[in-house]
């Protein structure tokens, strides 16, 4: 993860500071892929303070399946915290283009309506992979060392509002989609994360509280 | 924030690594409260594409003590980050104090009370503030620039977590309490922050579904 052209590494203090400040990225679509980051990274960690332990060495094959998967998303979500605010960005500089002339206008709205497409791509990823991590987050749950309960409900959390935040920066950009027959399938395909998440999340969350006799 | 014992930040990257591998901190505590701190930064970043816009310039005085609220307790969030995995940190040297002598096991079992009790702290910070920030996220979907009610959504997801996970930790933390009173008092408290949070969250996210028309 690098700051805007910069090729060091952010610090988490630069990272809130660019959040918070007066400019459109990054925004909540990079803080969307980040907080699946954070999921996976506690999938990662219940699975290390797992593996080695007493009473955990038959599923070691199946713990470290867990732990690969975890890390892979977590690798291709920190990608996304940039791509979200590059895609955004290209959406703010069609808006830029001129617009005197009928060809520019038509040049324009064209280039619009691409750059709010592609921008799509982005947050629907983190959506998706952020519904990987919270089935990881479960498996997490049932299989990892019950000292790290807290560790994978959180990573669960985490996991869930990044699914959210996915979908709701998705359905910002399509909003201002023309064509209505993309706009339409994407509305299903989000839907269909979105009662899958909330789904998998209640599982959790019964079967955690159970687990910590919480009412 | 500084990773263990270091003076320099901490970069993006070297957190989820820190989070991701095998030691106990930072663990969940520490990323429930950097999703507060997440949260808080979406409200400042929706208050500051705000202010100077068309028609918000009579509620400028009331957007800016949004503003000034959230840095705020993105300031002492971020400072829990690393409380927690301090707190932490005293209660696993607590268990490894010598128990050889019938003093030492007493005193031992003192430390490691006393230990988890303060570890109830920044978890239980972290939930209180982040209660906090979802209220103001709520704010800023009502007064905000309707354009970032995506980020202000986002904002209160990563709230949500935060609350829910610093309630998580500090459960965690009471399950080992030898004082049932304590335990019964801070539970309480933990149900109270839970019911508003819920009550919250459902208002602001009826509230932005209906904005945005999505069902």
């Amino acid at each position: 993860m690098t700051s805007q052209g910069q090729k060091e590494e952010v610090t988490l203090t630069q990272f809130l500071d660019s959040v918070a400040g007066p400019s459109a990225t990054p925004g909540g679509g990079s803080v969307s892929a980040l907080a699946g980051c954070l999921g996976a990274a506690l999938v990662e960690m219940v699975i290390n303070l797992t593996l080695g332990k007493k009473g955990f060495a038959a599923q070691e094959a199946e713990l470290q399946k867990i732990r690969e998967e975890a890390h892979s998303y977590r690798e291709a979500l920190t990608g996304t915290v940039e791509q979200d605010s590059l895609a955004y960005q290209a959406v703010m500089n069609a808006f830029l283009l001129p617009k005197k002339t009928d060809e520019e206008k038509r040049k324009r709205k064209e280039q619009i309506q691409h750059a709010l497409k592609r921008a799509a791509d982005p947050p629907l990823f983190t959506a998706a992979t952020s519904l990987k991590v919270l089935k990881l987050c479960q498996e997490a749950v049932e299989k990892g060392n019950p000292n790290t309960i807290s560790d994978a409900a959180v990573g669960a959390l985490l996991a869930d509002a990044a699914l959210g935040g996915g979908i709701f920066n998705v359905l910002i950009n399509l909003s201002a989609l023309e064509d209505k027959h993309f706009a339409e399938k994407m509305k299903k395909e989000l839907q269909r994360l979105e009662a899958e998440g909330e789904a998998i999340k209640k599982a959790i969350f019964s079967r955690i509280k159970e687990k910590i006799n919480y009412p």
